[in-house]
C-alpha cells in the first residue's frame, strides 16, 4: 500500500462481492471515497472501511411502491403528435404514433391542456373542433382544410423514468419500471420528506449523500422501437404538469399553453432565441426546485452528511449558474467530464465546497470486453489530457470513475495507468489548485443565454459532437484551457449596460437564428451599436461561423462593418467581390503549420474591402479571381479596435493556438504572446504567481521540443516527454 | 464558291478593309447576311454584294452631338453610398466614394428624390436632417446616433453609356465618351423619332435594323478603379429618373422612393422576391418602352426595312416574354449564346418572325492570338454542342458570329469548322426546324418570376458561372435540352388557380429566401396547399438546394412532407434522425458511373421517416449512424403522386440524364423511359414525328457507342462519331 501523502481526492466505484480487491485497487489509486451508482449496491465492509462513503439518492423514483401507489402525482411532459395531411373534412390522428408505449401515455385527465394546431398556416384551433377518445388514443379533427397539417399536442403521463429506462434496456435490467413521481404534488411532497429521514436514518454510514438528482429529468423521449426520439440535457419539458402550469398562472398573471413547450416541435431548446414566457417558466422552476431541494439539503445537513448534487440527469431547474443555486445550500456538484468544458462547467460552478469529475471510461462491458485493453486506456488517456487541459486553468477538486470496478480490474494496465493519473492530479492540485494562474485577458462570450448557460452553449447532451455544432463548441473547447478570464454574458446583459466592462474581446459563436449566435436579438440597433461602441473605442470582437447574423437591411451579419467580412445570402451577386488577395502572413496563422482544420466551415463569406483576408479558399472550377472564394479567416481594423471573422474552429491543439492569436491580435496584445508561453502549440504553459511555478504541458502523446518562455519573455528549450507535466520553479 | 442549296441562315461580321476576305469566308461558311459590329464599320461593297445586310441601331446614344447639347435630358440611376459610421453628432458622407465618375455624377437638380437612411435602424432620415453640397460631393447629416451606420440613397446622371465605356476601356477606343440621353423627356422623343427617320433614309442598303437595344440599359454600373462593381442584366435601375417618377406617381397614385430601387443595396435584382411596386413599376416602363419602341419599328417598317431587337444591352423594358412585347412589332431577336438556356430564352420568344443566335468565341483579340487557334477551336466546339443541344428541341433560324473578321480569318482550321457548323445548323433546320419533337412530359418551373423570367432564372448576366449558383442554375441548362415541354408558372400564377393543370411535374430550385425557391411566399398556406394538391393526386414535385424554404413553425422546407427531406438549421439536434440507409439502388440514379456531380450541394439535409434515401454522403469524422449523413437525393411518394428532393445539379452529361430520370420517376412514368432513348448519358436521342426522324447525338467529342431505342422501345446498337449527330429514318 502506498503512503498516505499520496492519497485523496479519488472516488472508487465498488460493488458487493468485490471488496477485498476494492480496498486493494483504492490504495494504489489513493482513493479516500467510494460510491455506488445507480445499479450498484454498496457492500457492508467498504461502508465502514475509513472511506468517504458517497451513495446515490433518488427523490422522484426508485420507491415504486409509492410511485404505483399514487398514480394521480406521476410527472408529465409536452409532446407532439406527427403532423397529419388532411385529405378531407374529418381527419384522424393516432397521437402516440412514433412514441414509446412503455414510457409514456397520453393524460385525457388534462384535455384542457392540449391542443389541435393546423401547422401549415400556423393557427391552434379551438377546442370544439376536436375529441380525443382515450380508448383508441385518437384525435378527431372536424371541419380541417384539405392539404393542411395538423399535429395535437398532448400532455403526457410519465410511466417510466427514461434513464432508469435507458439502463434496463442498454444493460438488460430486468428490475420493474421505475415509476416518476412529482413533489409538486401535495402526497408526494409530504412523502418526499419523510422518505429523506427514514434514508438518512438507516443510512448511518453514508457521509456524501449524491442527489440524482432533485425533482425533474432533463428530456429523454424514446420512440416507438424504445430507441432514443428526442434529447435535451438542458430542457424544462419534463417539469410540466397541470399544477405546474396552474400555479404558474396564479403568480404570473398569464397562462402558458402546450406550444411554448411544443414551439413547432423543437421543444424550445437551448439552441432556440429563448422567448420571454419561457425564461419566466425557467424562473419559476428554479425557484420552486431550489425550495425543495434546499428542505432535502436541509434534512440531509441535520443528519450531519454532505449534500452532492449530480449534474446530470433530474438537474433541471437546479441551475448551477442560476441565481438561485446558492440557497439550495449544497456542498458539492459532481458531473461526468467529456472534456475542458464539462470540467469548467464543474470547476466554475459557485457556491459548493467542492466539486468532482467522473472520468471516462465507464467500466461498462462496451469498453471493457476482452482484448480491448489497448483502447480502454487510449481512451482514458484521450479524457484525461483534454480534461487535464482545462484542469490547469482551474482544477477539479476531486475526481473519480464509475461502472463496475470489477470490469476494469481486469485490465492490469488501465488500473496502473488510472494510478498515475490519480498522482498527477494530486500533484497538479497542489501546485496549481491554490493560485489562479495568470491571465493574458479577459473573454466575454456573448449568446442569448449568458451566465445561466456558462460552458453549456452548442451542447444536446455533455459534450457529444454533433455535426452542425462542433465547429463552434471547438471555440468553447479551446477557451477551457486557455490562459484567459472567461465570462458567459448575454445579450440583454450588454441593452442593460456595463456587461462589456472590464473585458478585452468579446467572441459570438454560432449558426444564423440559433440562440447562440442571436438571431432576432441583432435586429435590436442599441445591441449593435453596443458592441460597435466597445470595438470602436478599443475592443476586441471575434465571430465565428454566422455571428450576428439576421437578414435584412442589405446583409446578413450585423456587425459586418466589424468583422469585415459578409455572408452572400445569394441576393448580392450582382455586386462584385474584389477582396480576395490573401495577406502574405498574419498574427493570427504564424503557428499553423499544414491546413487549418475549420471543421464544417462556413460557405459564401466574402470580405468587405479593407478587411485583410488572412486565409480563403478557392476551388477547381472557381479559381483566384474576383467574386470567387470562401474567406476562411479575416481580420478587421475597426476604430481602435478590431474585429476578426472565423469561420468554424473545431478543438485541436492547433486551433486552440490560433484562437489564442485571434484573442491576443483582438487585443492589441501582440507584443505579449511570448509571456509563459511555449513555442510548440501541442504544448500548453501557465504561470502560477502564488507559487512561483511555471507548468509546461504536453498536450499530447509524442515528445515535444519548445522554446518555454518565461513570463518575462526569456526563452528555453525545453523537451517534454509524453503527455508530461514539466513544473518549472520561478 | 459552294452550291446556293447548304447556304442561308448564317450572318457574318464585317470590316471595311476586308471585303475580298469577307466574300470568301461568307461563301465557305454560306452566309447570307453581314453585319457591322458596335466598332466596326460596313464597307459599302459588301452592303451592294448580295447579302442581306445589318446594322446596328442605337436610339439613346451614338449621337454626342445631341448628346452633349442636352444635358437636361441624360439618363439616371439610383446608387446608395457606402454606409458610414456616425461617430459623433454629425456625419459627412462622400456619396460617390466607390464610384466611376467618369460614368456618373450626382443629380443635384434632383435632391427632393434622394433619401438618407439610417442603416442600422433602418429608418429614412427626415428631408430637414441633411444637406447636400455639390462642390464637396458631401452630404452633411445632423443629429446622427454615435454608431450607427447611415447611407445616402442618390439620383445620378449617367455620363457615360456602360457598354461604350467597358468598350472604350477594354479595347482601348479613343472615341469620345459616349451619352445617353432619354426619349422619356420631351426634346429626345421628338429627336429619336427624326433621327430615325434621317438615318433610314440615309442608309438604303441596310435590310435588317438591329436595334441595341431601346431605351434603357440593363444596369452596369463601375468603381473608382472602372472596374465592374455592380451587374445586373434584368435590372431596371438605369431606367429612373425624376420624370418617370413623376409618371409614376401620377398614374398610380402612389410615389415609388430611392429605397425600391436601392433595396438595401441589393438594388432588387431578379434573386430578390419582387415587391408589388416593383413590379408596378416594371409594368409601367414595359408599357412606355413598348410605345416608344413601337413608333421607331414602325418607321423601320415604313422604310421596308426588318426591325430586330438585340436582346442585352438597352433592352430594359422590351421584355420577350413580357406583355406588351408583341405590340412593338418586331420581326427578329438576336441574342448572344452562351449555352442551351440562352438558345432556349431566344427560340421559344413569341411573336416574332426569326431569332438568331451570335456564337462564342468572339472574334476579339483575347482569344485570337497568335498559338491559341486549338483553343479558339475548342471553345467553337463546347459552345457549339451545349447549344445544339437545346436545338434539337427548338433551333435558332439563324446563327452567326461576331468581332473582327480578320482576327479569325488568321485560323484557317478554326475558319474550317465553323463552316461544317454551318452546314450541320442547316442540316438540323430542314430536319428539326418545322416538327415539333416528341415530349415526353410537361415540366413546370415554379418560382416567384414565371413566364416573364422565361429561361431567365438563376442568372445575373448570361450565362455567367456564379459559385452559388451554377448548382441550380444546371437545372435549367439540362432542361433546356431534354425532350420534356418546359413552360415557367409564378406562385401568384398558382394562387389563382389553374397553373398546374396540364402538368406532369413542378420544379422549384433555387436557395433559401431568393426569388426562385420562393422566400416568404411558402408562409402561405394556399401555395403549400395548391402544390401539395397537386402532387397528392398523381403529380410530381422535384425540389433542388432549399425548395420551398421559409422558416417556421418548426420546420424549414414549407413542403418537407411532399420532399422527404428538410433541412436542419440547428433548432432539431435534439431530435434523432434515423433515416440514414441509402435504397440498394434506384431508378433516378440507374445511369450514374462515378460519383454525381451535386456542385455546391447543400449542406445539413436529412430525410424524413418513410422517405427513400437515393443517395448520402457521410465524413471521416461523421461516419454511419444515428443523426449523421448528409442527403443527397430523396424520393417520396405522397399521395398518388411523388417528391424528389435533390441537393444540387450543375449542367454535365451524366446529370442531364439524372434529371430525366427524376422527372420520369416523378411522374411515374418509368416504363417509358426507353422509348426514342439512347442508353449511354453522353448521346440525346429525338424524334420528330411530323419528319419520321430520329436524331442521336453525340454531346461529346469522343466515340459513343450506345442502344438507340425507337419510340416503341426497340433496341438497336449505335457507333456515333465525336460530336456526330445520326439522322435515322423511322
Amino acid at each position: 500500500m502506498e503512503k498516505n501523502d499520496n492519497r485523496g481526492g479519488v472516488t472508487i466505484p465498488t460493488d458487493r462481492d468485490f471488496t477485498r480487491q476494492t480496498i486493494d485497487i483504492a490504495a494504489r489509486w489513493g482513493a479516500d471515497a467510494v460510491r455506488d451508482c445507480d445499479g450498484t449496491v454498496l457492500p457492508d465492509d467498504i461502508k465502514n472501511g475509513g472511506y468517504k462513503v458517497y451513495s446515490t439518492y433518488f427523490v422522484i423514483r426508485g420507491d415504486n411502491e409509492w410511485g404505483n401507489a399514487n398514480p394521480d402525482e406521476w410527472q408529465h411532459v409536452f409532446l407532439t403528435s406527427e403532423r397529419v395531411l388532411a385529405t378531407g373534412k374529418t381527419l384522424k390522428i393516432d397521437i402516440m404514433k412514433g412514441y414509446s408505449a412503455d414510457q409514456l401515455a397520453p393524460d385525457y385527465g388534462a384535455l384542457s391542456y392540449w391542443q389541435v394546431i393546423d401547422r401549415t398556416a400556423g393557427t391552434v384551433l379551438d377546442a370544439d373542433m376536436w375529441t380525443a377518445d382515450a380508448k383508441s388514443g385518437v384525435v378527431t379533427v372536424q371541419n380541417t382544410v384539405p392539404m393542411r397539417e395538423y399535429a395535437v399536442s398532448f400532455m403526457a403521463k410519465s410511466l417510466w423514468d427514461p434513464v432508469h429506462m435507458y439502463n434496463a434496456l442498454t444493460n438488460g435490467w430486468q428490475t420493474e419500471k421505475q415509476r416518476m413521481y412529482d413533489p409538486l404534488y401535495p402526497k408526494t411532497d409530504e412523502y418526499a420528506v419523510k422518505h429523506m429521514s427514514e434514508w438518512l436514518d438507516n443510512n448511518p454510514a453514508v457521509g456524501v449523500v449524491r442527489f440524482t438528482t432533485f425533482l425533474y429529468q432533463f428530456t429523454l423521449i424514446f420512440n416507438d422501437s424504445n430507441k432514443e426520439k428526442f434529447v435535451d440535457w438542458f430542457g424544462y419539458g419534463m417539469s410540466v404538469s397541470p399544477r405546474m402550469l396552474d400555479l404558474f398562472a396564479a403568480e404570473y398573471g398569464y397562462s402558458l399553453t402546450a406550444e411554448d413547450f411544443i414551439d413547432g416541435g423543437y421543444y424550445a431548446t437551448p439552441f432556440r432565441v429563448p422567448t420571454k414566457r419561457l425564461r419566466d417558466y425557467m424562473d419559476f422552476v428554479q425557484r420552486l426546485v431550489t425550495k425543495k431541494a434546499q428542505r432535502l439539503v436541509g434534512l440531509t445537513h441535520g443528519a450531519g452528511k454532505e449534500a452532492m448534487m449530480f449534474l446530470g440527469d433530474c438537474w433541471i431547474g437546479a441551475e448551477p449558474y442560476g441565481e438561485y443555486f446558492k440557497d439550495i445550500g449544497l456542498d458539492a456538484v459532481v458531473g461526468s467530464v467529456g472534456g475542458g468544458v464539462t470540467v469548467r462547467m464543474l470547476t466554475d460552478i459557485p457556491h459548493v465546497k467542492y466539486v468532482e469529475g467522473r472520468f471516462l471510461p465507464y467500466f461498462f462491458p462496451d469498453t471493457f470486453f476482452e482484448g480491448n485493453q489497448d483502447a480502454a486506456v487510449a481512451e482514458l488517456n484521450r479524457n484525461w489530457l483534454t480534461a487535464r487541459r482545462a484542469m490547469m486553468l482551474k482544477p477539479l477538486d476531486r475526481i473519480g470513475w464509475g461502472g463496475y470496478l470489477k470490469l476494469a480490474a481486469a485490465f492490469p494496465e488501465f488500473i496502473n495507468r488510472v494510478g498515475e493519473i490519480c498522482g498527477e492530479f494530486r500533484a497538479l492540485k497542489a501546485n496549481a489548485g491554490g493560485g489562479k494562474p495568470r491571465r493574458a485577458l479577459k473573454v466575454a462570450v456573448l449568446n442569448a443565454w449568458g451566465k445561466i448557460r456558462s460552458w453549456q452553449s452548442h451542447m444536446v447532451a455533455h459534450e457529444l459532437s454533433y455535426r452542425q455544432i462542433y465547429s463552434y463548441q471547438g471555440i468553447l473547447e479551446i477557451l477551457s484551457g486557455l490562459p484567459v478570464d472567461v465570462k458567459f454574458i448575454s445579450f440583454d446583459d450588454v441593452l442593460s449596460g456595463g456587461a462589456l466592462a472590464d473585458t478585452d474581446v468579446v467572441i459570438n459563436a454560432g449558426g444564423a437564428g440559433t440562440a447562440f449566435s442571436g438571431g432576432e436579438y441583432w435586429a435590436k440597433p442599441e445591441l449593435v451599436c453596443a458592441v460597435r461602441e466597445f470595438v470602436h473605442g478599443g475592443g476586441g470582437f471575434i465571430g465565428v461561423g454566422e455571428p450576428s447574423a439576421h437578414p435584412g437591411g442589405g446583409g446578413f451579419f450585423r456587425l459586418a462593418d466589424v468583422l469585415g467580412v459578409d455572408k452572400e445570402l445569394g441576393f448580392g451577386l450582382s455586386t462584385d467581390k474584389y477582396n480576395i488577395d490573401k495577406v502574405k502572413s498574419h498574427f493570427i496563422t504564424a503557428d499553423v503549420s499544414g491546413a487549418v482544420d475549420y471543421g464544417e466551415g462556413m460557405k459564401d463569406i466574402y470580405a468587405l474591402p479593407g478587411a485583410s483576408v488572412v486565409d480563403i479558399e478557392f476551388s477547381e472550377r472557381f479559381p483566384k479571381k474576383v467574386n470567387a472564394g470562401e474567406v476562411k479567416i479575416a481580420a478587421n481594423d475597426y476604430g481602435r479596435g478590431r474585429g476578426v471573422y472565423i469561420c468554424g474552429l473545431p478543438f485541436s491543439l492547433q486551433n486552440s493556438r490560433l484562437l489564442y492569436r485571434a484573442l491576443m491580435f483582438a487585443a492589441h496584445k501582440e507584443t505579449e504572446i511570448n509571456k509563459a508561453f511555449s513555442s510548440d502549440p501541442r504544448a500548453d504553459c501557465h504561470y502560477y504567481p502564488d507559487k512561483k511555478l511555471y507548468a509546461l504541458v504536453n498536450n499530447c502523446d509524442q515528445t515535444v521540443t519548445t522554446i518555454f518562455y518565461d513570463k518575462n519573455g526569456k526563452p528555453a528549450e525545453k523537451i517534454l516527454r509524453p503527455m508530461e507535466i514539466m513544473w518549472i520553479r520561478e
